[in-house]
């Protein structure tokens, strides 16, 4: 039976240093999370954000613009958050209302405080293996993977999905990791079989229970990003489950992530950690520039 | 025996393309090429990719500066190509002598004009899946296996290296093609194992004929980047091999590129393409300006 990674327990040590990091700085780091409409999920999302951001030390600003808020008006906003100087990083809740362009609202944040690394400068940096800001899920990954294994150095890894905010930023991490890196998708070729060779194996592909346990090495390691809602046994119930078909990939992994409370709950705490991260940067370059 | 892709004579052919696109354009792109120093291979480069630039209808401008250059001279100087209407694409010979910062000159080139795709700006956008300019050699190696093979969706794709430069644009690019791609390099464990699964096998290493017969999959399409100098036979004497051991792995292959003659003349006609998009998209965009 594999060990089962405690995703909520890692989550919160990771809050507890970043909160212990935060108290010996001389300044206080500021999170900015920008919701757009009612969607309810979303508020949900947005409130355990600023309540996780308040508890390890940091501002909290929050800022909620009716559905029918504009384009000009919306870019407005992420403008004047850019030059706030109490602002270190900027979240724009997704998706936005449909009338909004999603993608030139995340272009008009300053890379430098792209706390969610959705802009093309931070996918940039990370291609090119320079200091940036990562995508908060695939910055958990690897947190959770250097946790349990240490050195990836060889390790064969599979990425089963090819997203921009997921598959692909996770297979650049995996590679500056030395591990040999396979992106795998809908249109690979006999999967189970690629996966059979994976040292490690990600899945982020958003199709309930895809993965078999007969697909994986045994003893592998085994992260699954994917949550997905499905029918419960109890009529009218639904419950989370991921991508890997748990009970099964248990019995073979060696270590795996369950869905809920695996990879879900290191996303927050790693957007705490890039806008520790983000603050960091942009105060030590006001000093440097201030002591000229 | 393998079908030995004629890089020349394809590099041709492209150029007489882009040629004749350039002569139906209401104006004429120009490329801007600037070399600090007196190294003999690039001072060979320069002058290869000016003839063949006036050789497709566009302008060159050639910038040679004195070895001891500043840092200062040279920024001002890209600053000035950048702002300049006649210039659509920028490229700075590397490798730039010691005193000088590459990586800051890079990034001073405006993105629209990096026909060498090497800011990190650019690097963004082909991680992202977003039209920008792809570094050339990459570039390259995709529209010759566009040619041989037309749609590569589902082929097992091994890229071994990477460099910014070269494995890791290739790696997007194929995957842009729908390959399953798996990226090996030096830490990689039992490369050929891994090599004998590839359908398409890209060699981007730098190290003499590494790549032996055995290693390739009958009927496999392998692309040699790799381009080395060793002894010949005769004393005193040098040569050219890729990282691919030709004359067995074309017993094996289906469709292989030669050192000499395969990829390399390839990036200087994909030099001009990129110029071509840029020169286009920069022109486009100024009418569309000017319209409002």
């Amino acid at each position: 039976m594999a060990d089962i990674i405690d995703g909520k327990a890692f989550a919160a040590s990771l809050r507890a240093s970043i909160a212990a990091e935060v108290a010996a700085l001389s300044f206080q780091p500021g999170l900015a999370v920008v919701l757009v409409g009612d969607d309810p999920a979303s508020k949900v999302y947005v409130a355990n954000k600023a309540r996780q951001t308040v508890e390890v030390g940091m501002r909290s600003f929050e800022h909620r613009l009716p559905a029918e808020t504009t384009q000009a008006t919306l870019l407005a906003l992420v403008q004047s958050l850019n030059a706030d100087a109490a602002v270190h990083g900027i979240l724009v809740q997704l998706p936005l209302p449909r009338h909004l362009d999603a993608d030139a609202i995340i272009a008009a944040i300053s890379p430098a405080k792209d706390v969610d690394g959705l802009t093309v400068t931070n996918a940039g940096l990370l291609a090119n293996g320079l200091p940036g800001l990562v995508p908060c899920t695939p910055l958990g990954c690897i947190l959770l993977l250097h946790d349990r294994l240490g050195g990836m150095t060889g390790l064969n890894a599979v990425v089963i999905g090819r997203s921009n905010l997921v598959g692909k930023p996770i297979a650049q991490l995996l590679l500056q990791q030395n591990c040999t890196v396979t992106i795998a998708h809908s249109k690979t070729r006999d999967l189970p079989t690629l996966c059979r060779g994976a040292d490690i194996l990600i899945a982020a592909v958003g199709r309930p229970e895809m993965i078999k346990g007969d697909w994986i090495k045994p003893g592998a390691t085994v992260i699954d990003v994917g949550i997905n809602r499905v029918p419960a046994a109890a009529p009218g119930k639904t419950k989370l489950v991921g991508d890997v078909a748990f009970a099964e990939a248990a019995g073979v992994a060696g270590i795996i992530t369950p869905v809920p409370g695996g990879v879900g709950p290191m996303t927050i705490a790693c957007l705490l950690r890039n806008t520790l991260t983000a603050a960091k940067r942009i105060e030590s370059r006001a000093t440097l520039v201030s002591e000229v």
